[in-house]
């Protein structure tokens, strides 16, 4: 068994934006030469997650962070002081990290399956771990 | 260390329903036979996910598919034109992954929890892999 | 390559509140004598939950929860007769585990990163498991 791990840097550009990742991990995946296992993606901030959904319309990425607004509205009232309450939950609301299987080397993705980096207090660098467990 | 993978077919009868696939989980970590390790569940398409809640009462089901209706309404503004908007941000919502401890050859699910495949965009036939990795 | 698992016990003492069980993540990763892996924290309650979010003010922590209350209102109408309907959709919201890498040792956490074991409908005596899988 292989344990792997590689740092990717992110740059964003905007305030909120989502970045497809997809590219990045299959090449570290590749990289940890394993045939079967899985491969975890971490973030290590606050005010930033990681999801896997739709890779061809990129109009699904904007609604995803138009819906988080709505639900999360940035004039609702937030006890943290430093202005960016909404980014921590929706932080939370999609999570931090996100695994999947790799079968046969290659990761397990659907077809119209990405993997998005999303900035939510941005522009910032940004940085996420891909980790790679298997045989 | 073993890793072992199996897909499973799940066919959904209706636009939006969560469907119970813990027993089918549960007999791919059996046929593994790993006592200790990993598993998880990856769900590889854009409109459906999968969670881990209540397994007892049926209304915790419809309870889930309401609240999450009233959180991403229907009849709100996606710029995705194929009509299935409120599906993906579900998705996101919830998730398209669920990794559980498995102790003992068993998988360390609570006494009322179940593993649900969740149909945002349906009826379909989908597929869901689970992983199980481990000694 | 090695697993092992620890369970630990978590006391709350509100109906809705989050319990920082970093330390005891790090402990149990220590004590397995892993360098390089995954951890995995999995909880088998279907009113309760985990997530990884800020360490540092408070308030993030109390902002989280109100917003999960402004999305899921306990004032709404929910099937489930027991009364604890909305925690059972903020369970699914948040996830019942989480998945960290460890790299050299450490869990490749942010500097205000912090995981968060969530009581929905508490108080009540709650457990977690710990799966710490690598070499």
């Amino acid at each position: 068994m292989t344990v792997r791990h590689e740092t990717i840097t992110v740059e964003s550009h905007k305030s909120e934006e989502t970045l497809d990742i997809t590219p990045r991990v299959k090449a570290a995946v590749t990289r940890a030469k394993i045939q079967n296992g899985l491969v975890t993606v971490t973030v290590a901030h606050t005010t930033a997650a990681v999801f896997v959904n739709e890779n061809a319309d990129p109009d699904v990425q904007r609604d995803i962070l138009t819906a988080l607004e709505r639900m999360v509205p940035r004039d609702a009232k937030y006890e943290h002081a430093e202005g960016n309450g909404p980014a921590h939950i929706k932080a939370v609301l999609i999570g931090n990290s996100v695994t999947l299987a790799i079968r046969d080397g290659a990761i397990a993705l659907g077809t119209w399956q990405g993997i998005y980096f999303t900035e939510l207090d941005g522009p910032r660098e940004r940085s996420a771990t891909i980790t790679v467990i298997g045989d």
